[in-house]
């Protein structure tokens, strides 16, 4: 298909078209004459793919890059590749406290998790804990352990959801997805069981106002 | 203090603190002469706030100001704190498909949620649907269930933080502190679970090779 028909078809503009390729996220079209390229429903596919990770999964250009690099690598260990996603989230400029780093790893080896250092979740999750230190709240011995015991039942449902995938291909790219936009999805759910948990404790402000 | 301490004990520049009080996230100090104000350690407090919000949060400063006057407002129910806690995500600029709205209400009524059809998640988790679909994967029926039985735990978790505050104006600032740095740090403990799990159900790339 024409790049037109491609721009329709997956809903991105020829002019993203052209830089997705430029910037080696998308593999080029075939050219078949002189100022006509080819292209097939993968690229339709790919820029979906894209688009998802981008637009809803929040990564950066560069970011997207390299998990596709990553599912299009047939020699990549799924664990591998499982490391690409993790590694895309955003870099913090100041690493975070030496103490809040201990924290959050014997956290993880509390639940019996074995994991190495360098994971990315360890300053993200001690960059948290440096945030709460400096506003002078020291509240989350409690929270930590909840929190470590949720992500392990996200975690199992992360890897159920791999283990349905079947070919490498569709695995990489459950891998992938699954990542980046399992952050948001469980962001959204998070906030209506917040709902849900504070009517159930406290009811509804409403409710309140009759009962006075 | 003048501005030159309360800018070394909050760490934020002169120019920032200056910014912020004309965005009206910080209060005014008391002028005290020509050219020189004077700011108590509330100031410092608020500083801090506002920096683990927009910088570790991921905050826009529209946003913050928001939750900042929600913590402020002392006639406003917690419930409603939440709410606005909830509201400070990131806007997609289209809405989500009527379908997978209907999917992530069902999914809540099937928890035995009580929640509002408005509440933020409710588009937030509808959207990531979206993303799947369009890139032809429908297989969040088993994922969706697993997601919310782990919010439910995490939820519980932010609400026992907040029973635990104390007066209502610490109440208010967990709400929005637990909200907003929640899901950073929920997203790093993920992380390190799916390490783990991985690791449990597979074993490391390297042992893979030795037994082969």
């Amino acid at each position: 298909m024409r790049i037109s028909e491609l721009s329709a078809h997956a809903g991105v503009s020829p002019a993203s078209i052209k830089f997705y390729t430029r910037e080696e996220l998308l593999p080029a079209g075939e050219r078949t004459g002189y100022n006509q390229t080819d292209y097939t429903q993968a690229h339709v596919d790919r820029l979906r793919l894209i688009r998802a990770l981008i637009e809803v999964g929040g990564l950066s250009v560069a970011a997207a890059r390299d998990v596709l690099r990553a599912i299009d690598d047939e020699r990549m260990p799924l664990p591998h590749v499982l490391g690409e996603a993790q590694h895309a989230i955003p870099k913090r400029s100041t690493p975070a406290r030496a103490e809040s780093v201990q924290r959050v790893v014997a956290a993880a080896a509390e639940r019996g998790w074995c994991v190495s250092t360098d994971n990315p979740g360890v300053e993200l999750a001690a960059g948290v804990l440096d945030a709460y230190e400096v506003i002078g709240r020291h509240d989350l011995t409690t929270t930590l352990p909840q929190y470590a015991a949720a992500a392990e039942l996200v975690a199992a449902a992360d890897l159920d959801a791999l283990d349905r995938s079947g070919s490498r291909e569709a695995m990489a790219e459950t891998v992938v997805v699954g990542t980046v936009l399992g952050d948001s999805l469980f962001a959204g759910l998070r906030r209506l069981a917040q709902q849900a948990e504070t009517h159930r404790r406290y009811g509804t402000p409403e409710n309140e106002e009759k009962k006075s």
